[in-house]
């Protein structure tokens, strides 16, 4: 084991943006002694061992924790319960098993009900991604200057969630714990909304007439350019996204309902003073982001 | 006049990211022999002449446009005819004045009726921009391998419209002709409204509490961040451009209503299969940007 080395053997179940980013931190940082990789689909398992993310890539999936004394799940999170319940046999006692799912709350309970005893599972979601997805889209520097949100309960093991930790900021991320609720809601604003809202402006532009479509996307770079970026997302993990934290989803969009109501308004009664305050305000918030170099 | 000249005298009324890109496009490649600046604003006359943008920065519209072949109007839409009517007892008989508003059919309506008789007016928008304002955010790369819309009504002199349409071509743009009727539908969909629903995400955010707010900010890199670039663009730009273009953002704005109606439905219903179809099909448009190289 390396000076560097935080694990003994770290199995990522599930390798695609997310999961292969972290391999290939693990792999140029030394973080881990051995590594294994597991994954659903015959043809991301040949990738991964092509790209050799891993020391071995494993085509079962309670094989591939083996020994391992870290699990990290990046999977879709509505495949997060199925996938712990396969892993279960083959964990052995006193590992933790880590996720890093965009929701939190449906996540633990479909988790922690599949997941043995004498297992940690420490909850996380690194703030951090691309719209690409697959293997081949990870690059090691994903999570450099990035927030990690670990979302532990009253019970989770206090030494597991330090050594997730650890992980997760010798990968380059700063660290934040809060309960899991509290991550669902701001999530949903920071991350879940602007996703659905960008899939639905893309979406509108997809039922168009063919010859008014291929306009849009010439002049696309309007504004409109942004919006297909966020929306060529990976689609199975943001259909999960939605519908395991549907109940801030659908209360954020409520709020973003009643919000583009008074916009519309202002437009139709050529409110301009409304319009130039609005537009305004928001300036205030991207200098915050650019303070916050989260830009 | 240098070979690569292509007018006398080139006038920017009103200078800011357009203008002053615009300046140091006429300025690097030697477009004209000679180039005048107007702005309203006292601190923006000053900035430009600071930076050396044209070869004089003068502070009354009608003497800046004295003695140009070409005058390019770069304000807010909303100003286009209140600017239209100051630079109107200046221009040279002969004179072709184009300008860069992002909503044309409301602008032509205003300028035509200020011009004297024996001007050409050209309407032009250059798909390009970024979030930033003023002279110092121009730069000279600003439209190259972009669209560049002219949108002349049938009795516009075709003369002038092919020497406004070589300039943004030396610009390293490509030149499109359209009704603005047509234009202003467009728009509406590449840029208006992703600019909108933009300002209105932000603007939900920023009626948060404080505490919530600071936490939106931090977690942005999950897909809020690129809502708040688009939302620091100009808010007087933006005011005018919804109020001068008022029913195509409110049908398109409609539509995009109803697809969102149906994704809400669909979250609140646990239709998983809706979902992950839209999310899929909306992947094809990011493709499409991409091949036309507007990503």
């Amino acid at each position: 084991m390396t000076e560097t080395a935080l694990f003994e053997r770290i199995a990522l179940i599930g390798i695609g943006l997310i999961g292969s980013s972290l391999a290939r931190v693990i792999r140029a940082k030394g973080l881990a002694r051995a590594t294994a990789a597991y994954s659903r689909t015959a043809a991301t398992r040949r990738r991964a061992a092509e790209l050799g993310l891993v020391d071995q890539v494993i085509d079962d999936p309670a094989k591939a924790v083996a020994g391992a004394d870290l699990v990290v799940i990046g999977v879709p999170v509505g495949a997060s319960g199925e996938v712990a319940a396969a892993i279960a046999p083959g964990l052995a006692p006193g590992a933790i098993v880590t996720d890093v799912g965009s929701v939190k709350g449906a996540v633990i309970e479909a988790v922690r009900a599949a997941l043995p005893e004498g297992v940690a599972f420490v909850p996380g979601h690194p703030i951090a991604g691309t719209e690409h997805s697959g293997p081949d889209a990870g690059f090691a520097e994903l999570f450099e200057g990035r927030w990690c949100v670990l979302t532990p309960t009253a019970d989770t093991d206090r030494r597991a969630v330090e050594r997730v930790a650890a992980l997760w900021r010798a990968a380059g991320s700063t660290v934040d714990l809060m309960s899991a609720e509290h991550h669902d809601t701001v999530l949903a604003i920071t991350s879940h909304i602007p996703h659905l809202i960008a899939y639905n402006i893309v979406s509108t532009v997809a039922d168009l007439e063919d010859r008014t479509k291929l306009e849009v996307i010439k002049y696309a770079a309007g504004g409109f350019r942004d919006f297909t970026r966020i929306a060529a997302s990976d689609p199975v993990m943001w259909r999960d996204v939605f519908l395991n934290n549907r109940d801030a989803v659908l209360e954020m969009l409520a709020t973003f309902n009643e919000d583009l109501a008074r916009l519309q308004r202002a437009i139709r009664r050529n409110e301009g003073e409304v319009l130039e305050k609005i537009f305004t305000e928001t300036r205030a918030i991207r200098r915050g982001v650019i303070e916050a170099r989260q830009d």
